[in-house]
Order: structure tokens, then sequence, then C-alpha cells
């Protein structure tokens, strides 16, 4: 079973970024944390960050091609600005995809409370740190 | 450790009302499943079902004087219209909330997207069918 | 043929309440008119009031497990604000639920315009004053 | 007693146009189903159609010139769109007018909800199908 | 000097509509009044009445055809609903306009504010009666 | 004379909720307040709170029929989603009801600025504390 | 027979002020043409400009108590803002008030189409330039 | 094979309409221009025009009945306004319909952004001038 | 203890203006009213009026310079449109400011319910009159 | 005469795509048609796909150095988020530019409704499928 | 060179007003440090502040009068609420006129987030604190 | 000290590009005056421009890595649709960064005039061409 888990712009920062919303783990450290919960699990996982779109786009298409049986995506502010990615992953449709976010996104200002992403997704995890990424992970382990 | 679960309106007719969007199983294997996690996880739990807003902030306001160490609720339609159960959650304050939709709410028409209660819960967990509550529960066993 | 008319919050101050728009007949009357149709159509009816959205929503599911027939419902000012009910009368969709208001709701102010449950009933009967309420027995008798 | 029903554009479309919304009775069963039900009520009927929201309009002002004692009407799609029809309706007002739909306009999409002639009317009846339009005759016969 | 004056959907209820609103003057009387306000500028003058959009636009392009040196309106509901006619007289552009309503517009319900025809006019005259008209005939013959 | 004091959802957690919002006072002390103030005054008083919509307006029914001489309403969240609680102060008329919010409503976020239930209300005071409470009192005994 | 002409903001800028819109003729020749056609109507003028709301609403209060008998408006900026001169406009109700405008306000830019002052208005003169005022003075003298 | 083109409010008047907008050849050379392109397609074709919204949709009714094989229409400025347009190709839903314009609406100031009818149509060609008549033929023709 | 009292726009034609909604009380009578209640409170009282909203603002900062205790203002027509005012309260913020409305403006038209002012204020009432300015006095003398 | 065909994010899975919206020709097949018809208009053609709104922006602007002729863009969902391609369109001015939808967008969810795009465009052709294209190129070669 | 420096409503409350925000320097260090610079610049300066948005347009004016080349401008609150303002600044239209904030105003709250003022002026400087006046100078010395 | 310049989508089309707006000076020539600058300030200047939304977030963490002391930023196209690129400012927060604007954005049309990044930003210089590059440079070397 191969999963991958997709971190947009930004989540790279962790750590770094605004601490007191994020927490105080650097992005290493979550990536430790999932590939030692992945060999709990027995399954291949992929980490992939990046600030671009594109990229993520393109990441999607081939995960479909791959063959990935679970996409784990927090796609930080393209949440809320990508038709684009949406559609991504509309098209991988038979992969099930799980949004993460690590922070409480519904007690944040305005234009951050719509996901556009999340209409294409199974469903959706927030604020509950990097443990939600733990939780997507088993969901699409099951 | 106690735990709260408390379900809103409609949601004991899970298994009955529209299963294509909020699957087949009935609330009684809902109950059992939570129950059965709780005894995995060494919690005590108690399950709360009410159509009454008045009755969820009682039962809210209860769990603050029994010292409850954490609370899953899903307001069921109330997430979309009530700000006095958005209060009675900031008013328990100290103790942790999260937030479960068993379907993907951010799939459905639009004055369900938003959600009142969700700025005054610690997280939410949408759209992973009743394994939702579980990933809840063990959030705040942990 | 089992027929259930719910009136929902301030129904019982039918003749009390604004007598200019909602007319002189007290709520008495209107059960008594209600009684003598559902005797001259030969069904069981069954008039039920609450103020309390949540004890609406109960008698919605029973009459989902007493196996009513059909459902007159004049949901008050819940017309406006209840999401709750909405989901309640779809989930005892199989159970056809008329709308009722007896003043023409669509000649007023505002936020009344619109009807939240309306979209989960069969129709809707509004400005006939309580004769509203008999076309919708009619319909479900038929 | 003198009824006019008023039926504005594509409703002579009846049976034609979308049936799973608007049923399989043609335009003229409806016209038969009006016609028998206002000799069963001895009120003299007269039943128009027009896409023509002028002639609407000339035929609501002839309406008051031959001191006709009732309107049904079925704007059609006019109903979202002609503040004209809502003023003429209004200047023909000793005259009462019902509103009839015969799909439930509230569970359909967001322009249609808003009805501009509703406010001009004594009432509403919507989603009871040809029905909608004997109550009607039967509360202006009342 | 040819001026047309157009008068738009149950201007010609003028005196039976709403008298509180519009005056208790009859159309007739209008017609009347400014036909002698006519002759007394020395100007042909043509007064069209319709309650159809398309006879209206239909009139405004014979005008263009016939030279009229100018065009009073009244739109009545279609001042609020008619793209078409905004863009009726824009197509007629060399020929000056003046948009005329009886009452204070400004002063009533929130659709009526926008006129979307009068963008395409030289300028309005609302409020001052049937005296509106008179003054826009002056302009039009200075 | 007799005057009913109704707070709405959460007000009994006063001292517990937000204390840098709505003060330390607990509730019992905010009755003992109002107790005092009504013997000073000579007054008859009644306090009641209920986190239930409907009880609330049962109890305003109740009122009328008791010929209560006025009413203090804190409707908490209520304030800003229940048409049902505007109605129900609209049908009990005769008497005045005076609406108090502890906080300064005015400087909260968004959607807790709009009052549903103040149009139907004699007046408002906000954000002046317990104190808000004595001056509707004084207000209602003059 | 009393006639007070109020010009609110940058009117006095006038042949100075956008001459492609507003027209090249000076505020001097304004006030004249204005001064002559008092003089051929036999009514006394007063005309008043200033950049100040508060001495226009100062203007407005005085007019009041030295009896005018008529009022032309012309608002300028303060039309799309200013709540408290329409408030005063209508606490000087007995005297008839029309607004003026030089341009055609509805041909241009979003927030300048609706007027704060006009519903307190008796009536709109907009786009025919200077001689907007001659009308307005005209019907006053009436 | 029939192919009816409809053309709606002041198509008519093209080449003496806004020319630096919808071009400067005339109506007839449109007609000329489109009878040729079908005659070299080997289609019958009608081509329509009328201001009035009534029409246009009787014409789409006989079109249904004369078993036409395709409609090009252009609906001017009925396009933003006409519930009843797009209703009735709704109704003829068999024949396939396709909206064409002129200019490039989309470059528009905002109320003609918005198309009433697009969504029952097929698709949409515009900005293309005459040529997207004849792209919409040849589509058809296909 | 220097109280001061600042009425806006159009209070001091209190009883001139629209005596339905702001009572038949000259504004002579309120000053008196309020100097009694200041005597018997033992607080110094200076009672401003203007209808320039820079006067007002001048007279606030001057109100710091000069160290007032209090002040009680009802800002008239600029409660809803004026940020400068609010800024200006929020300048002399050790003052607490209490913002007094004679009449129920929650009650009223649509662009009078926001204040502007209210969220620099240390809180408001609205709705009880005249008595409104006592409770205000009384609060700021506590 | 050289021709550029842009394809922006997920064009480039046509066919795995919802194919019920988008067809079920693969994106080669697409690319061929486009070639076959460029050979038969005698035209240079280059088709680009991308995910990456930068590579697209940057295409565009190599086009300009490349002195092409014309461009054919589906910008897919870029369409309704990206001002950085409206921009890029405008920038390159000169060059016609043609926007192309495969399915009819109108007739899908509101977001997707606004083009931000196309009025930088010459004209839109949506609905059409991949024949839309062809239509495209005709024009740009004519 | 003359350039005029204009501050509006509270600006000359710097150092007192939410010093957070604006900083701690005082007005008359403002004042100085702009007169320094003019000094250095070999420009005339002018510095003006008011409350009163009237007086500022008047000093506008008087500026065209003058015959001054250049123009700075904060105009506090009014930069939200003033379209006289904005009026007055395209009527002085050769003077180039420098919109400064001495806060981000982007980062706050919603209402201040847009400038009716930016429009009519050449360019704004925000969230520089004092700096952005120095630049303004520099540039209209330029 | 070290400042870096980022420049969006498109900046690099400067002279190109609707040179009315953006003024005629080339991109290469904005580098050597910016160089030119920084030269005279003695700070090490380094210059990017990309129309990659990934590559300018890439860009802004490269320089919280390489210590930069200040970045000037014109995002753009991407100023009113990047929520990443405004996360990624806040994320590099202790680094202040300058928004720069050639044109006066805010005279332009409406969906340019909301900037998502200047919330992150320290300030905003907008309409001062080239020149607020200049300012916003010293600024940061101040």
């Amino acid at each position: 079973m191969k999963i991958l888990v997709i971190n947009g712009p930004n989540i790279n920062f962790l750590g770094i970024r605004e601490p007191g919303i994020y927490g105080e783990d650097s992005y290493e450290s979550l990536k430790n944390t999932l590939k030692n919960k992945a060999d709990e699990l027995h399954v291949e996982i992929d980490i992939f960050q990046s600030n671009h779109e594109g990229e993520i786009i393109d990441r999607l298409q081939k995960a479909y091609a791959d063959k990935v049986d679970g996409i784990v995506i927090n796609p930080g502010g393209l949440t809320h600005t990508s038709v684009s990615l949406h559609d991504a992953i509309a098209s991988v449709a038979p992969i099930p995809v799980i949004e993460v976010h690590i922070s409480n996104v519904a007690a944040r200002e305005d234009f951050r409370h719509v996901s556009l992403t999340a209409p294409a997704c199974k469903g959706q995890i927030a604020g509950l740190g990097i443990q939600g990424y733990i939780y997507a992970l088993e969901e699409l382990a099951r």
C-alpha cells in the first residue's frame, strides 16, 4: 500500500512560521513522525512539499499514474484560492484524498474559512496539529 | 479520564436518514462502536443525544461541573445556526471540544458550509464517517 | 389514515398575536376546524403545538415510528432559522409534509422571505389563513 | 361569479417540459380539470395562457374592467423577473389574486426562490401540482 | 419639431392604481395635459402607451426612422428590469431621451431604486407628478 | 407591580464564562442584586433563566396570562438567531420589554451585531454590565 | 414667497471641476440665472453654498424658523454619504424640498447611484444641467 | 436539416447601434451572410428577429412542433434578464441551442456578465462578431 | 466631577422633528431635565449640540484637555456614517463614553441599524427616550 | 502564420477527468486533431500544456518575442482565479487571444461562472467540446 | 514651489491616540519634521489640520486659487467616508495630490480598507509612519 | 546590509505592457535605477523577477535563510489572489517587507482594489511609478 503526503506552500516553514498558531515542531520532525507512523502501519509513504501550485498538481497526476492508494494533503494557502487544485483532486477521483490543517482554520479570519479544495476530498481534519496527519494516515490505511 | 460524546438533532436517525450521505450504520451501532473504543482506551464514556439545543447546552454546563476531561460533539443542524451553542462551548473553555461530522459538509449546499460552533472548538473532523468519532476519542485520550 | 398537524412557536397565540396579520380566530377554533375537517375526510388527526424546536423534531421522529401518513406543518419563526427542522423533515422523507403559513410571508419583511424548511417539504400554502390547513389536509387525504 | 386563470410563459408546454419536475399531464388536461372544477363550483371560468408579459398585463387590466371576482395566476418564469406584473396585480387590487406554482419552487436553484409577484398577491400555493389550481379556485369561490 | 412620449406598463391605469402614490388624475387627463402643453410649445407630440416591452422597443426604433427630435419615457416597472430597453435607448442615441417618474421612486422599496434605463438617458425627473412630463417636454423643446 | 427578568442561554455561567468580557460576578450575585433593587422599588420580581428557546417563549406567554407589567430580557446567543423569540415578544406586545446585554455587543465580531429581537422590544441597554439590568428595572418601574 | 437654494460641497467649483461632466458655466453664472428666474417668477430667492455638512443643516433649520416656502438642494457628494442631511430634510418636513443634480448621476460609477437624501425629498431632477434648478424653482413656485 | 436563427431585441439595429462595439455591418448583411453559409452547408435556414420576449418564446415552441434540428440564438438584452427564455430553451431540450454574442460580453459592465440563458444552452460563442454565428451554424450542421 | 453631554445633528429639533418617533418634548426641556439630574447627582454638566461633525470632534478633544470625567453622546445621523467620530471617541479613550439614542434604532430601517461609533463606546442605551440620558448620567456618576 | 495553443491545469487529463463532463477523447487525440486542422489551414501550430500558472505566463511572454500571430487558450481552473494570467494576456495585447472551454462553464457551479481572463481576450467559445478549439483556430487563421 | 500638507480628523492627536498603532511622536514633532524637510528641499510648506470635512475642502479650493504646486493629504477617518473630499481632490485636478497614512491601513479592520479618496489622488503611501510624509514631499519636490 | 527586490508576474514586461498605465521605462532601466540607488545607499541589492508564485515564495524563504535585512515586493497580479504569498511574507516576519505598485491600484477596477498581501507587509507605496521602489529602498536603508 502506497500513501502520498502532500504539503503545500509554507508548510516547510513549520516551527519558524507563527509558532503560536502552528506549533514549534519543525518540518523535519513532522516528516519523521509520519515515516515512523507509516512503518508502524506497514504502508509505503512518500512525503512531498512544494510552494508551487503547478508542482503539486503534477505530483497528484503522477500519483494517479503510480497507482497510489491514498493521499493526505495540506494545501496551505492554496486551500482558499486554487480551483486548479480542486480540479486536480477531482481528476484523480478514484484515489481517496484527505485534507489536513494543523490549526483550526475555522477560528481564523474570514477569507480562510472557505476551502475550495475540500469539496473534492473525502474529508477534512483541522486543528489537531501534526496528529491530524496521523489520523489521516490511519484512515487511509484502514 | 471522562469523555462526553454529544450528538445533536437527527443524529439518532443514523441509518434511517439519507443513508446515501450518512451511511447505513444505525445509531445503536455508533454507540456500541464508541463504547468499545472507550473500553480499549480505558476511558469512561458518556454518550448523549438530543434534538433540543437547550438540553445540549445544559449537558455541556453539567460536564463543566462534572469535570469532564474532553468532549466530542456532532452538533447536527445546530452547527450552522446556534450562536448559543458556540457560546456554551466557549463557556466551558478549559475542556477541549472536538467537532465531528459524519459527512463531508464542505461538499454540500451553501448554508451548510459555515460552522458557527467550530471557532469555539479545538478542531474539526469531517467526512470520515463514524471513524471520525474514533479519531476524536483517541485525540482526547492522548 | 393518520395525519399529524404540527404548529410551531407562537401559533398557539393565534387571535392574540398581531390580529391584523394573523386574523382574530383563536387557536382553539383552529383546532376545532381541523378536527371537523378530519372527521369529514374520515382521517385520524393529531394536532401538536410546541414552542420548542427540539420537541417538534422529537414529534416528527415519533411520527416516523408511528407510520403517520402525512404531516401538515406551520413552523412559525423556525421557518427562517432552523436547519435542524429541515433535516428532521428530510429524515422522515417517505412521509409527505406540507408547509402552511397563515399570512402571506412573501409580503413581509426581508428575513422572513426565505424558508429553510420548504426545500424539504412537498409544497407550501401561504396567505390563505386557516383555510390553508384545510387544503393541506385535503391534499394529504387524496 | 367570474374567475380568471392566467398561465404565464411555457406553462402551455406542460407534459412536454421537464416532466420529471412538472408532471406528465398535458396543458389540455389541466384546462379540462379546471373547467370541470369550475362547473362543480358553479363559477364561470376563463383560462388564458401567454408567453408575453405584456399580454398578461393587458389581460389583468381587462379583468378589472370586466369586474372579474378572482384571479389564479401561475406567472411561470415571470415570477422571478417581472416588476411590471407585480405592479399590474397591485393595480387591480380589489380583485383577490392567488399565485400557484406546480412544482416546489423553494427546492430549486437560487434565483428562482424569490417571487417578485407574490407580495402583491393574497397568497401562494406551490408544489401541489395541478391540484394547487383547484385549491386556489375553491378559495376564490368561498 | 416632433416629440414622442412613451408610457410603459400600467401607466394607463393612472387614477386607478394606488392613487395615494400616483395621484387621482386619469390617464386621459395626462394625455390632454401633454397635448395642450405641446400646442403651447408649438411641437408635434405623439403619446404612446404599452404594457409590452417589445412594443416599446419597436416604437423607439420607429422613432429613429421617423427622425423624432426628442423622447420622454416613463418605463414603469420596466425601469428596474429591462436591459433590452436600456439597449434600445442607447441604440437611438442621437435622440435625447428624458426618463420621468410620477412618484418619488427613491422613497420606495429597495428593488425599485435602481434604474437600468437611466444610464442611457440624458436625465431623470421623479416625484413631481404629471408636472414632471411638462418639464421634460420644455427641456426637449428648448 | 410585577416584573419578569428573563436570562437566556449561558447567562447562568456568569463569572465562569469569559470573565474578561462578562465580569467576575456570579449569576447568584446578579440575582441578589436584582432582588434587592426590586425591594427598593417595591416591585414584585421573578427571575428566570433557561438555555432553551422554547422555555423562554413559554415563559413569555405565561407572563401574558399572568398580566406581568414589564419584562427585562437578556436573550444571550438567541439575540442573533431567534426569529421565534422576536415573534414571542411581539405577541405579548402590550407588555413593555427591555433588552439588556452585559457586554458592549457592538464592539464584538460581526454576526453578533445584529439583534433579531431588539426590533420587537421597547429599547436596549448594552455594555453597562449588571447595572444595565438595574436601569431596565427602574425604567419599567417608572 | 421665499425659496432657498442650497448647493453642497464643490458646487461652487462649477466650470472649474470636470467641465466635461458639469459644463463650463461658472457658479456665478448659475447664481445669476437663478436670480433672473426668481425675478420672473416673482419669488424671493436666497442662494447658499457650503462645503460643510453642518452649515447646510444649520441653514435648513434656519429656513424652518424663517418660514421658507420651498427648498432646492443639490447636496453634491453629501448625496451619497449624509444620513444627517437626510434627517435634517425630514426634520423640516412641511417645507417641500426638491433635489437637483447637474449631471446624470445614474450614468456614473456605482457608489454615486444611491441617494441617501432623496427619500426625504419630494422629488429629484438629474442630468438637465443648470436648467434642472429652473424646473425646480418653477415647481415650487406653482 | 432545418436550423433556426433567433435574434433578440435590438439586434436588428446592427450597424446603427454603437458601431464601435457591434461593428458596422448592417442586419441585412448579417442575414445574407447566414443564408449564404446555410446554402454552402446545404441546410435549410430560418432567420427570425423580434424585440418581444414573448414572440421569441412562441418561436422556440413552434420550432419544437416543426422539428427544427438546431437553434442559434443571440438573446440580446434578454440574456441577462429573462428566466422565461431560459425556461423556454430548457422546454425544447432535445433541440441543441447555441448562444451567440457579437461582442465580448465578459469585457463589459457588470450586470451584463451573467447569462441567465446560457445554462440551458449547449454552449456559447462570444466576441467573434458575425463570424460567431457561422461557427454555430457549422457546429449544428456537423 | 465633570460630565459632558454631546448631541449631534438635528437633536436640537427635538419636539419638532417627527414627534411620533422622537417624542414631543423640546430640546430646551431635555437640557433642563439633564441639568436638574446633574444637580441631584452633584456633578458639573456641560451640554453641547452641533450639526457639525468637526465641531463635535473638536469638543471631544477639548474634553480630553479639560479632563472631563465622562461623556454622554447622541451622535444623531453621524452614528451611521462617521468613522472620524469613532476615531475621536477612541482617541480620548481613558474617558468613558456612553452612546444614547432616544428612539429604538434597531426597529428602524436598515442603514440605521449599524452604529459605527458604538464599538468605541463603553455601552449604548436606546429606545428609552430622554430617560436614556438620565441612566447614562447615573452610570457615569457611579 | 504561427498559432500557439495553451492548455492550462488538468487539461492533459482529458479522457481521464470526469469524462461525463469533458468527454472521453484523450489529450493525445486533442493534440492530433489540432495538428491535422493546422495542416489543413496551412498554419504552424505549437501546442503547450502546463499545470503551472507561471509557465503559462512565461509561454505567453515568449510568444510575444516570437511574434506569434494568434493564441488559443483554455486556462482550466486558472480561468476563475488568475489575475496574473489576465494581466499577461493584456500584456501581449497586439496578439489576438481566444478563450476556449470544453464544457459549458455557465451551466456549472457558481464560482466557475466568472472568467477573470475573458475580459482580456478577444472572445470566448464554451461548451462545444474539442470542436471549440477548431473554431478558434479557424478564426485566428482568417 | 509651494506645497500644502493637509491632516484630517484626529491626526492632531498623534502621540495621544492609540500610540501602539500611530507611534509616540506628537503632532508638534510631525510638523517640525515636515518643516525641516521642506527647508532642506527648498520648498515653501503650509501645514493645515482640521477635524472638519468642510474646512478641508475649503482649504483644497483655496490651494487651487493660490496655485499650490502639490498637496500631501492624510484624510484620517474621512478616507473611508467622504465622497465630497474625493470630489474636491478631483476638482483641483491639475495639482498632484498624494495620500499618506501613518499606519498600515490594509492590516486593519474591514471598513477601513477601502479609500474613497485614493482614486482621485496620484498615489498612496501607507504604513511607513511619519516618514511617509517625507517621501510624499520628496516626490512632489521632484 | 542586504536588500532583496522581488517583482511578480508581468513586471518584466514594463514598457511593453499598457505603457499608458505603467509608463514607458523598460524593466532593464528599472533594474539599473535600483542598482544605482543601492550603490548610493551603500546597500547590497538583489533583484529577482518571476511569473511563478512558487518561485517567489521559495525566494522569500531563501531570504530568511540568507538573513536579508529588508524586502521590497511588487507582487503584480498575485497581490489580489495569493493567500500563499501573504503567508510566506508573514512566515519571514522579522524581515520588514514593503509592497510597491507602479500605478495607483486604487483608481482601477474593482477586483484589483483589495490587496491580500498588504496586511502581512509593513506598508505600501502605490502610484508613484518607479520612484516608489526608490522610497522603499530608502525606508529599508534607514
